[in-house]
């Protein structure tokens, strides 16, 4: 298996990229086609001490690099030579089997859609983390790709949450819910109605397990392991969430600080609050997977480090061997609202 | 200053009612009007000792209770003598300058809207609670009244969140902001592309301070004092920072009592626990003004005890003397979205 990296991409690129790389090709046995600059990645290599390529490390040059700044819209004409294009055409022709990169969230969507393309019936591709949760750990889709989104955009990623859930957090018949301001089916607004009884049919065909709506206290404490929800209301989900921890992090921080009693009790506790940590890691799942493009594209963490790197690779992989993108792709009549 | 209150409304009245009203006769010199079932009223107050009716007590029997599963738009008409309802009408006829309730949101919105009626200009009432972060707190507007919001709503909405912020918070210049999935003011659906420029005007009118677009993330390490977002996202929002203030205190109290170090360590670290669990401490608050009502409403939290009652009559007795209603009415006419 073959996973096109753009080593480029994110803030700590191209060293974070190189060392990961490096570390999963030993680690996992993965083959990386690194893309981006080669007199750059070569001088990475050279720093940790490869004279030559390291067997299962190949170079795709790319000389230009996708910028933060550009429009989304715009990167697939103008920055035809970046890394992020020219590894998304690499995956397109079938040199490798997923693409990841740090870069621009906005772009990657953007690019993937026009070169590597969505799965046929798939209205659009959504972004779906994987995020940690009172006893486990939720599918969010979508988190920002669709601000805009209609009851089959729902319907569809309900399907692909559920496929994904199956799949990656082993889940056996995951619980679907439709984040709402309630609970009661006529609660939200007139996408969340509409969606409602797209979602219960689907349910009762047999496709999805749905559970109804779900109010996001309940989320956090355990409450579905797929929550389907638009772009806007996912994104300000997630954020929230991330936000909500940095904001108790400084606080424990404070109170572990304050004193030197409460220093001894932070060192007393220190191996719980350091399991708490790792689980709010974002470096371990590694990315976010696009959903519904018909090859995995992952979008890493802006700031990845070399193992949010090396997580990135292991959960490519697992995106090639779980045959998510074939079960989506094998579904895709069941997932149309049907036209009243 | 005479502030009514629904004896009946929440999982704990009447006991929770009436205690905190004797209370808060006792600490505040209020006067609050118990509206229900003078039986039941009488029965608590003389559980506590009293066999007369307290100075600063006053009753006003209501026979029937509005019930959870009442649908808003019904009350008004099929409880009519519901203590809320009657309540409602005490107030707008002028027996009391607030009203408390911690029954159902839904129903205590749209009678105090249609017996108490709106600010003249005002497009829709918004639920507009404080939440902590970091550094303070800021006010969130709205969190649930309206799901389906217009940019003029939304205008509205900054304008009393401001006023609410001065007088409740005390910051001379409320930074406020507008709830989005990215900064840049191309950013979000149609509503905040179009609330936006509704937003720069009123800031260059001198009216508000708007500081343009913020992330969920930002708002809770502190990044504005107003967070103006429609009923939908903002209940999102707020539910979101409960369930994961939920999610953290679990995980707190495991990693605390996981070991006899870690219970030694909890010991050493209490009083900064308590602190921030004071912090989060809904109670504190006492309720949720609504903003745009005529009079003062306050919807306290469902399950209020006997020290939220007394911190939601605090609130309301602040509401009055505070002005923020007239500081509303008088600014009206900077509130409407210019038609193009």
């Amino acid at each position: 298996m073959k996973i096109i990296l753009d080593a480029m991409g994110g803030d700590l690129a191209p060293k974070a990229t190189v060392l990961g790389a490096v570390e999963a090709v030993k680690e996992l046995g993965a083959q990386v086609v690194l893309v981006g600059r080669g007199d750059l990645i070569l001088a990475e290599l050279q720093r940790v001490g490869y004279s030559t390529l390291p067997t299962g490390i190949e170079i795709l040059d790319a000389p230009d690099v996708v910028d933060m700044h550009d429009a989304p819209e715009t990167v697939v004409k103008q920055r035809k030579d970046s890394s992020m294009i020219v590894g998304l055409r690499a995956l397109a022709e079938g040199q490798g089997d997923a693409f990841i990169s740090a870069g621009s969230t906005g772009a990657l969507l953007t690019a993937a859609t026009l070169i590597v393309k969505r799965i046929r019936g798939i209205r659009r591709a959504a972004l779906s983390p994987t995020i940690p949760c009172q006893g486990g750990q939720f599918v969010l889709i979508d988190c920002g790709a669709n601000a805009e989104c209609t009851p089959e955009f729902l319907l569809q990623f309900a399907f692909m949450g559920s496929f994904y859930a199956k799949k990656f957090l082993e889940i056996r018949k995951p619980r679907v819910a439709l984040l709402n301001n309630g609970v009661e089916d006529s609660k939200g607004t007139d996408l969340q109605k509409q969606t409602y009884p797209l979602l219960q049919q689907a349910d009762r065909d047999g496709h999805i397990h749905f559970i109804g709506n779900i109010e996001a206290r309940e989320v956090m404490t355990g409450g579905c392991d797929v929550l389907v929800t638009d772009g806007f209301s996912g994104n300000v989900f997630l954020k929230c969430v991330e936000g909500t921890a940095k904001f108790f992090s400084g606080e424990l921080k404070s109170i572990f600080t304050s004193s030197l009693g409460s220093k001894i009790g932070a060192l007393l506790c220190m191996k719980g609050v350091n399991g708490l940590k790792k689980k709010m890691d974002y470096r371990e799942t590694g990315g976010t997977l696009f959903l519904g493009i018909s090859k995995p594209v992952i979008k890493a963490h802006g700031s990845s480090d070399e193992r949010a790197v090396f997580c990135a690779i292991r959960q490519a992989m697992q995106a090639v061997t779980s045959g998510v993108t074939n079960e989506i792709a094998a579904n895709i009549d069941a997932m149309r609202a049907v036209k009243e």
